[in-house]
């Protein structure tokens, strides 16, 4: 299983890890037993805890603090949480009569105030650390990605969606929390500042091609392998690359006219699906998210070599070259 | 009007108020027209804006710079607002202050990341100070804020609510940010610490009895002065102190009971407003929200002479006597 295979690449991290679990399942404690059950189970739910990897791996290359570290560590996980709860409150989801279920109501507000109590989490552990260049970090990355999500509501079902647009987007969705990881796990072990930018930009790097491709898996995986029917996304109107960048070859271009005045059949999602999987707008955009890994790949030459570096190497090529 | 009354206690702030709205109006731009639409729109619907008042007049007792005391009143004015728009997309409220909110202008999720944006941009806000404290102060108020919220929606139609865990939910639910909001003012232009702890208190106190007072409103008032029946809270489940020192009275029991089991009829909301009018736990409850404001008062006394002392006095002693 992939997770497994991506875990093994920080395995000597693993006492780390522990500590940054830990102090995750401390932090998300209040005397309010709902919460603290909704919280935990988002936790025990797992994840990849990539943010957190980020974040010790570029702290490797300083003053390296467990104690220290964690609190940075922890904020930018806890960030990825609130910001993957909120994502799931869907207004008209549930609804009967036009009318919200009690069930659906209590969840919507759960989800949106344990989001909320997460958010604040994270700054309240951030707040250990005595650097306002840290917190506008943050802060600024929260704004980001707020507009991030706004945007996607605002280009959904944007089929002429143009690539800046695009690229824009995903760097607020997914590229800046990765490429902020690594810069405050740098900051938080004063790593010299020419390296830290190295670190930032290497994450802003990472994030932009982990992102392409996850988007590219949308279109080529197997509906199992992805837990969804595969191009559900682009049913639902989600644009993403491979799409903008094949949209006006024609047989791709007829179906997505389709789509768009509302044929979200089966036959047209598995029709759409062959003509992408076969276009040049696919092929284009893979090589798209390796000219990103390149360049993250270009930021870490000037490190010192270290297992940290050798770490961070791996996982970029491991999560930019997932079986297409 | 009550508002206008209000204002003119602090007429003299208006210069540092109009510093405080014009950066409120600069920090809520972003490129998504859509969601600075929104943020104006909160801004627009007005507020007493009485958060920042309690930062700049605690400020006022230091070295007073606006430049950098607006960094803290901001933050607190847009907790405040993210807090009121996250309770409207629970609340499915169509109107607050007479004006549409943002919920039914646009949707709950526009609502919901319109909030996360004004959380954002209050911490962002406040990087600009440069003290790991402040961080705290306000994360910590967030998380109590969310708590809070919480436990309101965990205390609905619980008929049997304690007082302790009515004050408990008023402490987090309005009292603390109103108290972080004198503190964060001292501290921002360095008042002395006793001095800070007193403003602190104060705050505390003042919130405590504002909240009971907005609380007994909701069942003196007339519905116009409301703008919403009188007593419609309480029909809605949400149990306030009046009714918890009012429910063993024989004729509020009565109606009680026959709202808890599910007649919220026009005629049982206006005879159960009746008889909780003439109730002598209403009575108490004025009694506890003025020992409240006795308590306020208390903490000022040791205050120096100034006309901050005095605005903080009038503006006490109006938002805790405003007519029953």
């Amino acid at each position: 299983m992939d997770k497994l295979k991506l875990k093994a690449l920080y395995a000597d991290l693993k006492p780390e890890l522990d500590i940054v679990e830990t102090e995750l399942a401390q932090v998300v404690l209040s005397d309010s037993a709902l919460l603290t059950d909704a919280a935990l189970h988002l936790l025990q739910a797992g994840g990849k805890r990539i943010r957190p990897v980020f974040v010790l791996l570029s702290a490797k290359f300083g003053d390296f603090t467990i104690e220290r570290i964690k609190h940075v560590a922890v904020p930018v996980e806890l960030i990825h949480m609130a910001s993957l709860v909120h994502d799931d409150v869907i207004d008209d989801a549930d609804t009967r009569r036009g009318r919200p279920t009690v069930k659906a109501e209590w969840n919507n507000r759960m989800a949106m105030y344990a989001g909320d109590f997460l958010f604040s989490k994270a700054i309240a552990s951030l707040s250990h650390i005595d650097n306002s260049y840290a917190h506008e970090l943050l802060s600024d990355t929260m704004v980001e990605l707020c507009l991030g999500e706004i945007e996607q509501v605002e280009d959904k079902r944007s089929y002429d969606l143009s690539v800046k647009d695009y690229l824009k987007r995903i760097r607020r969705k997914t590229a800046l929390l990765i490429s902020v990881s690594c810069e405050l796990g740098a900051l938080a072990a004063s790593v010299p500042d020419k390296q830290r930018v190295h670190l930032r930009n290497f994450g802003y790097y990472v994030g932009m091609s982990f992102q392409i491709v996850d988007d590219i898996l949308d279109i080529v995986s197997t509906d199992e392998s992805l837990g969804k029917p595969a191009g559900s996304d682009l049913l639902l109107g989600n644009i993403t690359l491979p799409v903008v960048l094949a949209r006006e070859e024609p047989g791709v271009c007829r179906l997505i006219e389709k789509v768009r005045l509302g044929d979200t059949s089966e036959s047209t999602r598995k029709e759409l699906l062959q003509e992408l999987r076969s276009s040049e707008g696919l092929a284009k955009a893979k090589r798209i998210s390796n000219l990103y890994l390149e360049k993250a790949m270009e930021e870490l030459k000037s490190l010192p070599k270290s297992s940290a570096k050798r770490s961070l190497q791996n996982i970029a090529l491991f999560m930019s070259k997932r079986k297409f």
